[in-house]
């Protein structure tokens, strides 16, 4: 009895407690959209545009209605205007006009064959149509379920099979009541043209956010990511201490730290990207040319490069584990130094490369063939080395050495990755005719006797460094869209 | 002129060498789609299923046309079932009812909402009529649009906030001219619920597809491919020569290697299959309970295992490229043999283990964690060999060594992932109370003591060593779901 009524009072005072919580919980639900929105808006802008998009198109095709003559032409299947726009208008315009396009075939299609199938149950005599049509209905409804399933279909056609499923539905179910069907099918076909139209013209021609553009970047950026990861890891494995110091003391330490860490952590994303690419690759094949973009533009090849690079992320997360591993390095990890930072710094300089002249739509410098033929002759070096210091610093316990050896050991797998970039983004640059770099004579000579000479510009030297600059060093562009070189550094 | 006249007779003939083929193209392309058909359907049957199930819901819906005092009741809006059903069904139960559940919340919330601009703008006399319904389409279609894109959202709330714009937009837009709103909204409101209740119910009830079971058998699939890797890959990494050439005599050679190469392609899906877990898991979180699992089953633990596999899963990636690499075994890698055998054994025992008890929903043995410590004890007995191996062998040149030091490091970081997978499926049992396994209290001591002795059964003697048979061996459970020992093999 005594618990009963405890339990009651438990109950009202946390009710009450609750209520006068509410509020509170208000004003934090309240702060925490407000947060939300600012993020969504903040990491990409474009966000908040393509919402003022699909309320243009909405608002335009409301037209229909509220305008009298409009209405009187279309009747109340000006609804399927709105429909079209709501479920069309999407994102990137290559969704956009894969969704319109599909919708837009699938309708005929299945008006079409819908038409046709109420005219052959027709035949059949009153009793014999509701199950001629029944069973056209149950079958034509069953092999394009079943079809969807097909990978490629799939991948291209999901939402036209989708509408076709539906129209000839439709279409053949009202048609046994319903007797103006040709008018019925007539007034749908051209509201739907008039809103996917709507949703085209404005998806293309107000901020138009391209598949392809999207997808270019996020694979110039993938490669960017890489050789970010890279020069970084260098920079912190194969750090100089003294030089380490040094840096503590300076009063950006902290943010150094904070953007080291981002610089480490960039290429995650590109491990779990293949899904985005897929349907971007697919959008980008809907678009037409724009930009420096023609219409048959070799997409495929992104995701092959991006599958490359994605095999080169897997090396790279075996190789993040071994960043902090050891705060005091080796003498053995002193002794390797030398070819491993030269590995890094060349593997990491042609990735550069590749990335910046994937975003200005040029062939990729010669340079980054010989990039890798430096790193080739820095793996040699580094055998000679390490034959070197076996024997020199008697190693006996190996156990010392296993680190080390296994990060060697990736990095060698990470430059046979990166040699496959280098002619995967070839092919593209040949594939979508990139124009070609034209390196003055004298200039791409000079930069190829340095890089062979391998005048190595520390990682870690400071933040100048890491950014873009390095290879202007030794590419000079004769259109002039690389920067000419500031400073000339070692040379 | 002699060109263009060439250019013709070119054009003819290929166009006709191209009528000639017809037939023959289609015929290939009828083979190609009976192959598409067959494979599709073997891949998973279900599919077949659910292809009939959605024909056989249309078909139903269809009643309402063909039925007079079903169509008088329900007017023309019967075409709003029919739609529904074709946009709702889903291939697993989770996407049905969350399809089906948003289409529901979202018509009534929207359908509210309009009804109250309607009323509202009506106020605004018949000139500020268009401009206020003009404007609340605007501002609420823009708005919900953003908010697809806010994370949270999308994942569960997307297609319910499409259906929202979309009933809203029609219910404003069309409500400017039928008088009958409230009349169209109510009929409206009923066909979506009807064709909504038949999609669910033969969803649920007709051969159902639960997208938490596909969940739970792929997270178990996942963690048995990654131990069939490991035990492959022991058995061909530290194969015994004598011992490969008698298997090479066998007539199975061909079969085995068919098998052996599936197997170390298996875990690859693994490395890709993010989306798809978060999709299920998503779907999952709408299913009633069914089967062994409760309504509030921990999908999300789920993708925490999926995630630490996928973590092992790269640095499988990263240890596949050795699996070949090297034909004749080296002096080092004979030394190293034992304690990589018996620490590959224990994991893939203890990874076999997890899988099959994920299988059955029982507890994880604790020999698993008995696995895990003796993979700990066989890294101590490995820092000696190599120890040992460095003074003996006197290895003078770490070259020779790299790719058995580099496998062992990678190893050693799998055993560590393989541990955080035994927690993590720990901890998905205690959160799904999962029953636990009661082992005799004998037995289990027995077997404790036999892994502690460190008895390890060679992973390349034979294909039944491959099977799941081996951990049968030393757990024996009272309620004889594991199998009983049929071979004690070398105890």
């Amino acid at each position: 009895m005594e618990s009963t009524t405890q339990n009651s009072a438990g109950i009202l005072s946390h009710g009450f407690s609750s209520i006068k919580a509410t509020p509170g919980k208000i004003k934090e639900k309240c702060i925490e959209v407000a947060k939300n929105t600012k993020k969504t808006w903040q990491d990409d802008p474009r966000r908040a545009i393509h919402s003022i998009k699909v309320a243009l198109a909405l608002t335009l095709v409301s037209l229909f209605y509220y305008f009298r003559p409009l209405y009187n032409g279309f009747g109340s299947s000006g609804i399927w205007a709105v429909l079209t726009v709501v479920v069309v208008f999407e994102f990137t315009v290559g969704a956009t006009l894969s969704k319109g396009m599909n919708r837009g075939f699938a309708t005929f299609l299945a008006g079409g064959l819908g038409i046709g199938a109420i005219y052959i149950a027709k035949l059949a005599g009153h009793k014999g149509e509701p199950f001629l049509l029944g069973a056209s209905v149950f079958f034509l409804a069953g092999a394009a379920t079943f079809s969807r399933f097909f990978p490629n279909i799939k991948k291209k056609y999901d939402y036209g099979v989708l509408v076709f499923i539906l129209t000839f539905s439709m279409i053949a179910v009202s048609g046994y009541r319903v007797n103006e069907i040709l008018n019925l099918a007539n007034q749908r076909i051209w509201t739907i043209l008039v809103g996917g139209a709507i949703c085209i013209i404005i998806s293309i021609f107000v901020c138009p956010v391209w598949a392809g553009s999207d997808l270019h970047n996020l694979v110039a950026g993938h490669i960017q990511n890489l050789a970010n990861f890279l020069e970084v890891f260098g920079g912190e494995y194969f750090a100089d201490v003294s030089a380490d110091e040094d840096k503590n003391q300076s009063s950006d330490g902290v943010k150094d730290c904070k953007e080291i860490n981002s610089f480490l952590e960039a290429y995650k994303t590109l491990l779990s990207s293949k899904a985005t690419e897929e349907s971007l690759a697919n959008f980008a094949w809907w678009e037409p040319g724009h930009g420096s973009f023609l219409f048959r533009h070799p997409w495929k090849q992104y995701l092959k490069v991006a599958g490359i690079a994605r095999k080169c992320a897997y090396h790279i997360e075996a190789l993040s584990g071994y960043i902090y591993s050891e705060n005091n390095p080796t003498e053995f990890r002193k002794c390797i130094r030398e070819p491993c930072v030269k590995m890094i710094f060349e593997s990491s300089m042609a990735l550069k490369e590749l990335a910046s002249s994937l975003k200005i739509m040029k062939s990729p410098s010669p340079t980054t063939k010989a990039n890798i033929e430096n790193c080739k002759a820095s793996i040699v070096e580094l055998r000679l080395i390490v034959l070197d210091a076996s024997s020199k610093l008697a190693i006996k316990n190996i156990l010392d050495v296993i680190p080390e050896i296994t990060v060697t050991s990736i990095l060698i797998d990470i430059v046979e990755c990166v040699e496959m970039i280098v002619d995967a983004v070839n092919e593209l640059a040949c594939k979508a005719q990139f124009k070609k770099a034209k390196e003055l004579t004298i200039a791409a000579k000079n930069a190829d006797k340095l890089l062979h000479r391998g005048i190595v510009k520390p990682v870690n030297e400071g933040d100048e460094s890491r950014s873009n600059g390095i290879h202007d060093v030794v590419i000079v562009v004769e259109d002039g869209l690389h920067q000419v070189p500031k400073d000339t550094g070692p040379i």
